[in-house]
């Protein structure tokens, strides 16, 4: 459907850009983690093609779009490359690299549902699995690097709302009917805006309501030390 | 197969229940650490249906029943809501939690290993996919969360054990052309109160013998620092 | 393919070392973290198994050998059982159980490559699946630990390069249609002694150049606590 929304050519170049600059942020993660330089590598397959290989699985797309185009897994070795020799450098341009991240958490979230759609998922899991098509890389990136997912934690700007909101546009348009190049175009716009005035302006979720716990933190570092 | 033991009505509550009371479990622990509004979400609905979701992946069973049944997304949301308003009652009503938790483990371990059964699995295996079908969630949800997943630890009470108890007691019917909603019925309770039983009593699994390592405890976080 | 390689047995046989030898090294980790005689077990499983049931999913070979083959899913509780009880000894004898590592990870990166080749998987997939055949048990074992995956980390002997190597020579060979038993052993024992030579001689990775990152190392432990 989406390949008919967009040329093939169009939607394949979006696909490689939004890896590209997912890798990117795995790619960083790796080097302040002190990894070695495979480190850098899985870290970046593993933050570009994580959300969509959950996806192909969980839709019984196998083998999934990761290991069967060849671009898919080159990129983010490219990208590996790349913050491997100039890591100040990109990490420097940071904020160029949000900026990139969130098209490509505009483009995946779009892209991720209307792919589930078309397996068959009903609406509300397309939007869904949508959403864990767009955060999924990140999460595996932080498990692996032994943190706690930024998706996660609440001192982070706003990341999955605005996945929540393209992906939730895609299913109003797909149940409406009206699922075209400018609709799905615009869903993809405003998850990426919405994460741009995210980042801007602070926007953060709030945290359990009256959070005073009764419980102590828990912390199982130093019972099993 | 189960669905001809219990009525699918039944059946399809006692798995909204035993869903519940895992997201209840995800989300308090979202709170504890201080997770925001969207990470109680997510928690809640990994460990409410990861599980489920290892074994329907495992056996084929795909898109899994986490994606197919909209009661089965919505459930961990709603408790997910009731953890973000109310959860000091919830704290303090965590002996109840732990009850249901008990249920839901008993019913999951049983549940789980007719469904990997009816897919074709032998009956040792089908029992280990209904052991990981009880117990997936809640490792996945310690790891997101990341802390060393409580199925592991030796200072905490028997939680395996039970879960094992009540799969094994459903192939051996199996095995014995037995399975009938009494002896189901039979196994999910021996779970259950093997499990209350194992939290009364503070039942615990032996660590390794002789354990007085030769080999330092491996520190890998100051390692990486 | 490499059914008509090895006689089935012998294969079948060379499976059963590598997960072996892969699940001493899992319980090992248990003990050290001080996890319980489940916990042991898991642990020995998730290692032995990891890898292989991941490639299984991907290329769609459900339900996944693992799961199917009961000498897979007895032979780590096997080891598990063996640490339990030995594991001084098994820690005196490390340096062996490395060697017996070594050897497992060049078989299962051999077959690993041969078994997605033979599900449809192109050539350069073919050897990145038969590589994450080889590692990803390791890298689970880590995660489940709570610690940094040892595959990424810097101050580690080289692990991923021999797999790689051999995932890569057995690809050559497809692409020239020169697999047979004699160039896949080669392939198996290029990446057993690459393995043996990167721990005796401490082969290290390189990290990021000019490595002084202007990011601070991100400690969410604290920014959580």
């Amino acid at each position: 459907m989406l390949q008919q929304l967009f040329s093939p050519s169009v939607q394949h170049t979006l696909d490689l850009i939004g890896i590209f600059v997912f890798a990117i942020s795995g790619a960083l993660l790796a080097v302040r983690k002190n990894f070695d330089v495979f480190g850098i590598a899985v870290l970046a397959e593993v933050t570009a093609l994580g959300g969509g290989l959950f996806r192909d699985l969980v839709i019984g797309a196998v083998p999934p779009a990761a290991f069967t185009d060849l671009g898919y897994f080159l990129t983010p070795l490219l990208a590996a490359l790349l913050v491997f020799f100039l890591h100040p450098q990109v990490e420097r341009i940071q904020a160029g690299v949000n900026v990139f991240d969130a098209a490509g958490l505009g483009l995946f979230c779009v892209s991720g549902t209307i792919k589930a759609y078309e397996y068959g998922l009903g609406l509300t899991a397309s939007a869904a699995l949508g959403l864990a098509t767009a955060v999924g890389g990140g999460v595996l990136r932080d498990v692996l690097a032994n943190e706690v997912p930024s998706l996660l934690r609440w001192d982070r700007d706003l990341y999955a709302v605005p996945a929540i909101v393209g992906a939730s546009m895609v299913a109003v348009c797909i149940s409406r009917d009206a699922l075209t190049p400018l609709t799905s175009g615009i869903a993809v716009v405003a998850a990426f805006v919405l994460r741009l005035l995210a980042m801007r302006c602070h926007w953060r979720a709030p945290r359990a309501w009256n959070r005073r716990s009764t419980v102590r933190e828990e912390d199982p570092s130093k019972a099993t030390a």
